[in-house]
């Protein structure tokens, strides 16, 4: 038998809020130490890992590991019926075939059930190498959702340009070019600085690295070895920002020619990883 | 002349949006005692009975018995022109051809007249005879509300099972089979119970009945002479829980092969009823 | 060099909604003594003239007279990128080929840059005459706003009609007959009235002159030479009221056969105008 309860099943839907644009199916695989999700999304661009630890539950028991396809929609909309205040409890035996969401309200008057038929999926689990990165930035994940959707506005990628200043997003328009010709360092200090205005549409943000220890969810911090430049596609870091609710703060690990990892704590009971390769791009190098 | 005065006019406001769903049109039959409609849905499925009484108006005449025909829909548009804190005036004179709606706002400096032409309709006073039911239950709208939309997700019908022990609300999903066969007292107490996993997907929701009379809206309480157990489809309950905005509480009466009465009361001023039939479906039958 | 800052970009913003809906770019005419556009809206039936002084920036600097062409939406966007509380500056270079937004967040940690390419445009600055007006109503703009979104809800065009008791917003319906024919005086004073019965549907609100000087913002106040009666087109004062956010009250100045003036104040910066023609219609004159 398998059974995992958690007290609060908001942070259940949030996980789901937060791979439901990516995933329309996956495997949970249940063990004794806990949920373990591993899948590319359905374009087989990007890889979510989510790990949801059996200490972090309220309760847990899993007598033997199971491999569950789960449709990641269909159990959004199960979860979605759970009150804000709901304990969920998941349960399934062994050899299921289907998995059951209990939701019970404080006050234990209401009970829902609702039971999801398991889905055949073929398995396979990507071994994803542990590897120190060249830049990892930490920020609030209000500021990194907002820099993604406002310079989607602008292009279809966002260069990601971090040093020991601080970090630089920048995306290009219409008119094609991008803004790799000044350091934002210059920028700042010599505004009468004149490279702009022969330069096409572009925009960038810069986030300084804040001393403030006092607020550390707000803090913006750069623990760089070497300055990196990557550029991702806009359409997967929107996806990824979805995670937001789950966590105040967003980490960034960043190596040349290397995934980029987007991380979202998961409270204490595990997290959640977005892999995605940079674009490869003779005219961005340079 | 017919004059009928409330100085709350959210109050038609929300009766409004309780039946624009259903009708497009009805007749509203206006006499000494008060405002009344009756009328079958379009697809003509459910039934609508709508009673305001004079004694609950603010001001109120009718110098004879008027039966005057109205589009809900503009009727609907009139009262969104209502200012949230404005009183309604409704008048008409002998033999009208219009009515014409009055909105005054509390420190008078705003006045709005709408006059609306009337639709010649065909009457039929549908006979309702008073019966006595197998359960009535009693529920907060919130929560009858909440289970319509939720259960709605996973199939076109809902099966409302009254016992002693409360109320079970359940639907069947794409795999066709329903939940007929589990106690939910059982199901409560011995957890262990393997009888879902034989089971396709279906969802179910259980509320027992509270004690707590402290709280009297949010009580949910079952008057049961003998079980029931009826389906009926959610189109029409997402229709009905329109009128959740007039009132804490919802009364659902129901008997074997007869319709289901669900009804919520306007403050003081009378209440709305919807009729609907149950399905009859062999295979729901065993 | 052409630079104006502005600590609150959100009044920038607002300006930009107001005039999103009519103009889809724009020529900004920038000197000494502020920024000022005129523009038809696309069909050329409105004109709207935004006017924001240069001692209201809380710095400006401008060396030569500057005429720089604006696409409104691709503006539009970049505002949206400014946070609630960022300061914005605008920056151009003499003979710009493109214009600078740049955002600072409080805590000055932010800085975004959005570089936007101006557009070449025909100029023809609009000569408008100073008139004296038969009418100038001031009224709160959320009230303004609701009539012209609820009258629109029956009919495509409203009347507006002044007199010394007040001013009269009518709209007639579906039936094609408008309600000139009583007077809202009279109206209030005997109910008993019957003029409406014959009447097709119609609607009209009235605002009675308010003497409470106590609350100026919610005052209604009618300034008068002598009574006027105009129709305008419902889909140009939609527009209009976007402007709304940006003022507390609305000026309305009205004469026969001349254009309406709709004025909002822009904080103690400068003002929005929006002109209009009225209807001119065989069958509205009678």
């Amino acid at each position: 038998m398998f059974e995992a309860r958690l007290v609060q099943s908001a942070i259940l839907k949030k996980v789901l809020d937060a791979v439901k644009d990516l995933l329309t199916e996956a495997t949970f695989e249940c063990s004794d130490s806990g949920i373990q999700v591993q899948a590319m999304d359905n374009a087989h661009v990007s890889l979510v890992s989510l790990n949801l630890r059996s200490d972090g539950f309220d309760k847990y028991r899993c007598d033997r590991n199971l491999s569950m396809g789960m449709s990641i929609s269909c159990m959004s909309k199960i979860l979605r019926c759970a009150g804000a205040e709901d304990t969920v409890t998941l349960r399934a035996w062994d050899n299921p075939e289907s998995i059951v969401f209990i939701f019970e309200s404080p006050n234990k008057e209401k009970l829902a059930e609702y039971e999801m038929k398991l889905i055949n999926m073929d398995q396979e689990h990507l071994g994803i190498p542990e590897t120190s990165y060249s830049c990892v930035v930490k920020m609030p994940t209000t500021e990194f959702t907002r820099i993604c959707r406002d310079l989607s506005q602008f292009g279809e990628s966002i260069t990601f340009a971090c040093s020991k200043e601080g970090i630089k997003f920048s995306a290009s328009g219409d008119y094609g070019s991008a803004c790799n010709l000044f350091s934002l360092l210059t920028l700042l200090k010599c505004k009468g600085n004149s490279t702009f205005s022969s330069m096409p549409r572009f925009s960038n943000i810069k986030l300084a690295q804040t001393a403030d220890a006092d607020n550390e969810e707000e803090a913006v911090t750069v623990n760089m070895q070497e300055p990196v430049k990557l550029t991702f596609s806009c359409r997967y870091l929107n996806c990824f920002v979805k995670a937001g609710p789950l966590c105040n703060q967003v980490q960034l690990s960043m190596s040349d020619d290397v995934p980029l990892v987007c991380e979202y704590k998961i409270g204490d009971i595990g997290h959640i990883r977005y892999y995605l390769a940079p674009k490869i791009d003779d005219e961005e190098e340079n």
